[in-house]
């Protein structure tokens, strides 16, 4: 069979401690050795589905034409579904566990044209326990797609419609402000929002953050266009890498001043002439309306 | 000369925070440009030349042919030697110090069937220092020999059976209980034991384990086929992706539950009728004879 | 256009528990698909230009030919300037921000022979936001180097001597003792310091350890050719792997066991007839005169 694609992009939350990234690489470079695999990341939090989901969402757009490998997989062993999904009707596939974790890269790149189930043995290695389908299961479809093996020949057809969906969480607006939830703390601390900056575009400079985990806080913001143009110290909120509000702090860690991680709330409420440390009133006069954000592909596929 | 192998599989306790590995795989990539360098891990315990044995041994039978080059090294720079050792009759190489270190993954393969002293100084760096002998003298050996030069190029013959062994904890047994050891704590918490599922085929669905260390404990295990089969909070013995014991926790860490760590020793006593909590006696019937366990080659390489 | 390189090292304070890294190398496969990428490291400390300088210095010698990606980054989307950086007249490449972070790796290399300021739009992403230069601009810059792109089409030319130098700390002399400072703590707690071996030429086996930080503490350190030599617990004076003095702990973190960070400053004192724990007097006779470190390639480029 000729070889259809040449790259693998791969994340998990296998970590680098352990030789699971590396038996993997070589399950795959046995079964298809010209292929390339680049990391994504192999430090998803342990069972961290939702983590895992958006990391890969994030990631969807910039990633080479080929084969995704994702396993987060908390069920391996029961009877949560392996699959492969074929997106953009064949340009390219996602394989890994059917708990939600492909769904949202799935949807950034089109949504899926077709979908089976991983059941072929032929296609698998035999395990001596059920717990490492990452090695069984999923690098040797991922490999075999890439070696040219059709869809099909890995398992029955699955009903895209009846995968399991992503969980993306929807900002909310009330009484003129947003309340949205804390996506992603990066290595430097940035607290990516489910924020779109157009949600906020009519505002002023000054933001107030009211936050209630671990304790109640509050904190004004500054909107800035990079992390150098606050003051040491000051809290801002810029517009990341991938088009989302994001609370930073520059040299200095957001998440760790305000004492946010991932899923916490933030409600931001816009500061009127400037004024700090104070609410706005229900009757601020924002006339904004709060739209889910997407997170969007930004380059041509 | 043309080249014999395109595959490197590294392990070492370099972490990842230095150069350390990156140079490595620039003097790889000087003297063998079409090499792939497949990373095993790099995170095994500064100098835990038993870790990185078993994580080695573990990993053998699923390496691409070629070479796998292994450095935990404490004793860098004094007499111990450096050695590559063909396995197969030149199907395969492993190059590190001779410290253990690839005894049990060269067993895991067939065991040794030729090896060198790393001596020739023509096929080495030369060093400031005598401390990084993975830049210096391992990595273009293992280089070199994937290039095409002759293993008695890089020194002189070293007899296989005064190479260094590695050290196998065995499991016994006393009074009907099987006394194992924790060979390996992975990122998830799971205790991998040196016993055989054969070992505990014949007893209940509930095992006892006893253990001392850091202070004494016991808990009643129940046997499963996969994390997700036990409840939360639960403690399992599963047949882990080598074919061996663990002890596990779904969605939480076993060794944190039980407080173990790699090298401790840990009892299991089958209990009678399911009756929990309580150590079986001497005459509980047991027929088990315990053997040593042997970590396998699952697939013919 | 025709391949110009076919490898591009990188490094970077990104971490690897994002999908930083894994989009930098996606970038750079769409691009360019035949460039192997070399990761030095990423795990410099988050805004750490010094320590991500020391690090590439200490492992430009080692590098293949191609191209060198480097981002360290705090002042990413402010006014600072994002530079690609000719040596040997074309036969290599820097990559990344004009920050200090290229300089002394650049010096190791015979120094720049030309530079230019990425400006040219079409050589790089569109960003969403400003803050991810890694991805939108030096990423494919690099990845253009390598594929042909010649430097001038990146933007305009910097005049090299402009180009913002590196902080190379001296060791100076007072009274025959020796003060340097700790260049690097690696994974080992092994303290690299800047201090030739030939300062101390003259010395006698055994040196005292003075600092001041983070509380006073003074300690006789033996000087050995291997960490092994030592014995347990006992600090030794090493030749590191490349060629500077290090304070060292077999087995141990001489780091944890004196309380040195990197960037510490440490006084070296020879003890006559290796009189132990004593400091040595103004009239010690000592013969030294400090000159400055110089990181020196090793092997021919």
């Amino acid at each position: 069979m000729a070889s259809r694609f040449d790259t693998i992009s791969v994340l998990s939350d296998y970590g680098t401690s352990d030789e699971f990234v590396g038996v993997v690489k070589s399950v795959i470079r046995a079964i298809a050795p010209d292929v390339t695999v680049v990391d994504i990341t192999h430090d998803i939090r342990p069972y961290d589905v939702k983590g895992g989901s958006l990391t890969l969402a994030r990631s969807a757009q910039y990633l080479c034409p080929g084969v995704v490998l994702a396993v987060v997989d908390p069920g391996v062993g029961t009877k949560r579904r392996g699959v492969a999904i074929e997106v953009g009707d064949g340009s390219s596939y996602l394989v890994g566990p059917d708990n939600g974790l492909l769904a949202s890269a799935v949807g950034m790149v089109g949504g899926a044209t077709a979908a089976v189930e991983l059941t072929e043995a032929i296609y698998q290695l035999p395990a001596p326990g059920a717990t490492f389908a990452g090695r069984d299961i999923f690098a040797p479809a991922a490999a075999h797609l890439c070696a040219g093996v059709p869809l099909d020949a890995l398992g029955p057809r699955v009903d895209p419609a009846e995968l399991v969906p992503g969980l993306v969480p929807l900002p909310r607006e009330e009484d003129g402000a947003i309340i949205g939830e804390v996506l992603w703390v990066d290595r430097y601390g940035n607290c990516q929002l489910n924020i779109d900056p157009d949600e906020i575009e009519t505002w002023g400079e000054r933001v107030q953050l009211r936050w209630t985990r671990p304790a109640e806080g509050v904190r004004t913001a500054r909107r800035a266009a990079a992390y150098d143009e606050l003051e040491p110290g000051q809290v801002g909120l810029i517009v990341d890498s991938y088009g989302l509000l994001a609370v930073s702090v520059t040299r200095g860690s957001a998440a760790e001043t305000l004492g946010l991680v991932a899923g916490d709330e933030l409600t931001l409420i816009p500061l009127i002439g400037d004024e700090e440390g104070r609410g706005a009133d229900g009757d601020a006069g924002s006339t904004g309306v709060t739209s889910p954000v997407t997170l969007q592909p930004r380059k041509p596929t």
